[in-house]
């Protein structure tokens, strides 16, 4: 008994440590918890560390540079933000520049197109430091309605679209109004950006998901998604809506009009919403981008009756593209075919956020309205987005030449988005090593990755795959060829250690 | 039969309405559904409808101009943006400029020190159109961390700050992970700012209201916050945290140094997370802002153990204050004693979304680290701070001497905030005909107010109020005095017309 009082055991020792505050691990939120999102993990947060270390001057490292190719962050690794859209915005920031046009002009190269822009900007939003609409500044839906009406060919509703703080905002909004508990369920593309996982962790509903065929180039399986469907619904799962992501990520799958067609018909016929994630929509190397609303629309034309009820909602992003604006947090979706009285929920739900960054919507208006041919500015936007569009395509060739002469690791062509999904077969040893940490196999390869070479990639576990595969995703976004080559030195000795 | 056959029932009706989409009223998230958020609701839709028929040469209105008295948007009126902040952000957005600052200097008046702190940014954050760290930028989180250790003259830790967009997305992020159940409460006060209400309605948790003493300037009384407390307790209420605004929204409260030290014991005694929502920190007319943060420091100094484990989250914004910049979504939020396996998690919960807009957390920066006397822009940001700040204070009395001479308004003197909150007391014959359109009778009141007048505010019970209590929040953000006299021209026939 004395032992006892002096010597707590373990539950004593846990109960009178989690006395001690409100909060502890053991008593949050169980679902964020739950939630898991490997882009901003545990190598991201290793991976800050190494670079902070060499800023100090740190010479203990086998690397100088920290390589962050685990996430789409265009702008944090060469891309240069586009002039048009900067200039703009700089006189949106301090319209006293707008007393001295000829000073901007003749000093500073602005022309003509980029000063009417900020005045009609500014006349719209009044101050960027002003909230707007919570659905994002009128004049700016405008914008975006005719963009999606040229892309498509098919009108859009400036009523329907609510600007968002990224893509990210936009799905997490929608998941909110579609998940109605722990029974709803909502069909997710796997492997897939991971944000979709989590939300649905957050909102404690169930992920339903349905593999991509990486022998079809990533793409979509009609009988895949049918039987995972029948699968949830034999569980007892109300399987509410179906994610795509198109151009894909992490695959950089390209989906063509049939494939989205198959997608409609089981949306049609399941009375599934259809969220399409269409931020990678001009990052497209192979074919042309098709977007949902398209051929919906289309559908709606051909075929009477089936598909007149689909409820679709199309997300896009200022964050992705030849953008790459990622850090000023601006997007939009769309909705399609959904009921008023639910649309009315949100909008309610955003208007509780107030409204998306106003400067990050006005680069959503910049992104849909960019230079015409025949106004100052376009020559030069012409040639910076062909460039950056260039320059990506070349990286993601020469990523996957390299990939191609790694042993054990197999890669598809790519075909778009800002990633490349190789798989990689592992020596046994290498996965027993793993096991011995408690870690998955392509965890415990990246982690060796980014110890070696200071390149961060995301395991494939990360998005998800399928049993028995192992993957990493990386960007193709750092310039130059060196950190390729790193990754190939640092391969071929992983291989070699653990033959 | 035949009749039942050709006219289906209400029930089969509405089932068959429901069966043509996957999204109904009815069956989408019951939480979305019962938030309520009225800042933002009919009466401000109604608003902007009336904006736009005005923008559009309608003259059929008895009033030519809607004033937005409903929502703190200090630059949507007449508020202008400081100069330096903006000249900054300018340069950031465009750092192209950089490469003529004498022309900087000599046509737009850009002092050195606006072009240092520019450089000192861009050098931190690479380009705001990257994303940050998600926690936010390094560089700025210092600058925070000094700002309130000179405030406060106690340390403050960058590890333990998070940027957010706007302090809204801090409130919602912090009650995410508190909150672990339908079972968890929170107590909130009433009137509040029905973020509050809204955000706990989306998490299915509870709100357990503790009611402000209107009658002592809407102070916050320790016995009432008790028994609300013992209230829920005994309801099975799981109490995890209270809610404390100051200055207080609607209200415009400060809290004395001893307020405060009695919601630290309550929250010492009972375990409870303390959020307090500091956003109006700098609008305080009366007395002397004091944090929370400070007071419960120099508790932990004077008294020994009580104060050791209090959990103490407060938030602060670039939306409020002199700086006013809502559109931009900046703020920021302090954990101070938080188990950092929980800060963990709220680290997790953030990194979801990626980062907030980084040109707002710039602005985070300049608001913390403004111009210092002897620095070249110190004088115009001086010039102009106080400029808003007597306009505010003019402004709000004004508003409050005419509330003085309105029959069955009464008001409390205005403290800080942007806000006045009067009791109104309306004639039964008003009561009755709102009853008769099934509205609240201070809805009713505020509705006939905008249809009127064009003025916009919002009902308190929007916000809450004591049972049989009539209120409206307005801001004192407009200019002149020719809406107040609209206020009471309509008042007085208001009253006339149901007397």
């Amino acid at each position: 008994m004395t032992t006892r009082t002096t010597v707590p055991d373990a539950s004593q020792r846990a109960l009178s440590t989690a006395a001690v505050r409100c909060l502890s691990l053991d008593n949050i939120n169980s679902n964020v918890k739950a939630a898991k999102y490997a882009v901003r993990g545990e190598l991201a947060v290793k991976a800050e560390e190494y670079r902070v270390k060499l800023a100090q001057g740190d010479k203990s490292l086998p690397f100088d540079s920290v390589i962050f190719a685990n996430i789409g962050n265009p702008q944090q690794l060469d891309q240069k933000p586009i002039t048009f859209f900067r200039q703009v915005l700089s006189l949106l920031e301090n319209p006293q520049l707008l007393n001295n046009k000829d000073v901007l002009c003749t000093h500073f190269g602005y022309q003509d197109d980029v000063i009417k822009r900020a005045e009609k900007l500014l006349a719209e939003v009044q101050s960027v430091g002003a909230y707007s609409h919570s659905q994002g500044a009128p004049l700016i839906r405008e914008s975006v309605a005719k963009f999606i009406e040229e892309r498509d060919g098919f009108p859009a509703d400036p009523q329907s679209l609510y600007l968002t703080g990224g893509a990210s905002s936009g799905v997490s909004t929608l998941l909110n109004v579609i998940c109605n508990g722990p029974n709803a369920g909502v069909l997710v593309p796997i492997p897939q950006y991971p944000l979709y996982t989590a939300t649905l962790s957050l909102l404690d509903a169930q992920c339903v998901p349905y593999h991509l065929e990486e022998q079809k180039a990533w793409g979509t399986d009609v009988d895949t998604i049918k039987k995972s469907l029948e699968q949830a619904k034999a569980a007892g799962t109300d399987v509410r809506a179906i994610v795509v992501i198109n151009p894909g990520n992490p695959t950089g799958a390209s989906l063509s009009p049939a494939d989205i067609k198959s997608v409609l018909d089981i949306a049609a016929e399941e009375k599934l919403v259809v969220i399409a994630d269409e931020v990678y929509q001009t990052n497209v190397f192979i074919g042309e981008f098709t977007s949902f609303k398209k051929r919906l629309r289309e559908l709606q034309q051909e075929v009477s009756g089936k598909y007149d009820n689909v409820e679709l909602v199309s997300l896009h992003s200022i964050s992705k593209g030849m953008v790459g604006e990622c850090g000023h947090r601006g997007g939009y979706f769309e909705l399609v075919g959904f009921d008023p009285l639910v649309a009315a929920q949100v909008y309610k739900f955003i208007s509780i956020m107030l409204c998306p960054p106003v400067i990050g919507q006005c680069l959503v208006e910049l992104m849909v309205n960019p230079p015409k041919e025949g106004e100052p500015s376009y020559e030069l936007y012409q040639k910076e987005y062909n460039g950056i569009r260039e320059g990506l395509r070349q990286r993601a060739f020469a990523l996957y030449e390299a990939f191609q002469k790694m042993e054990g690791v197999e890669c598809q062509e790519p075909q778009g988005a800002m990633y490349l999904f190789p798989t990689i077969t592992l020596p046994p040893k290498a996965i027993e090593a793993a096991a011995a940490e408690n870690r998955a196999a392509d965890e415990f390869y990246c982690l060796a990755l980014l110890d070696a070479t200071g390149v961060c990639v995301v395991p494939g576990s990360g998005f998800g795959q399928k049993e028995n595969t192992l993957h990493f995703r990386t960007t193709f976004l750092a310039p130059g060829t060196d950190w390729v080559e790193r990754i190939v030195k640092f391969h071929s000795e992983f291989m070699a250690k653990y033959k």
